[in-house]
């Protein structure tokens, strides 16, 4: 690459005209799955667990059914799980997002020959 | 739709790690060349005039050729003109985004009966 020029790209999805679902519940998600807990998602995203806790409780309510649940007692004493819905979610999401980065991939083919 | 979710997308080119030009350089882009003058291009956007040309500025400024050039004198007493480097990239942008937009209606498919 002789300029450096790239294409990047995003994709969210909306509710309406409300940011629904986007690449940082994408990863949270995928995170509280593996850590059962947004404490612990938090910490590795590297991110507020007040910010964490915040992005969640918004897509919990504007969810059609519950996305993260509260998981009370038990051995470990609580955390959180992903329900079977917000699984799908992050499939579909990470599908699309396959898809979605190939094009990109695809936009950046000759892109420095005809920038520069 | 039922559930009214829909994927929306955004791409635009970095150099390095720079943001160089994403939708809003195109949009002012393609008004100054209507217009011809960033002034015009301002007002026709909606935007401030020092908004317009801080991002006109700093485009120029990252830009390997001047992309908007004060055209000094004439008629009408002067004005701005997009390069032909400027117009180039417009056309560059204008094809990746129709590509790139083809892309996000694919994955939008099937969304709604996905997530609802």
């Amino acid at each position: 690459m002789v300029g450096g020029f790239k294409i990047v790209g995003a994709i969210a999805i909306y509710k309406g005209e409300e940011l629904f679902f986007s690449g940082i519940h994408y990863s949270l998600l995928k995170l509280i799955i593996q850590e059962g807990s947004i404490n612990s998602a938090a910490k590795h995203k590297g991110i507020p667990y007040n910010q964490a806790w915040n992005l969640i409780d918004k897509l919990n309510k504007m969810s059609p059914v519950p996305i993260v649940v509260r998981q009370k007692g038990g051995v470990s004493g609580g955390g959180c799980q992903v329900s079977e819905y917000g699984r799908d979610l992050v499939k579909i999401f990470e599908n699309k997002l396959y898809s979605f980065d190939k094009t990109v991939m695809d936009l950046n083919e000759d892109l420095d020959a005809c920038i520069m």
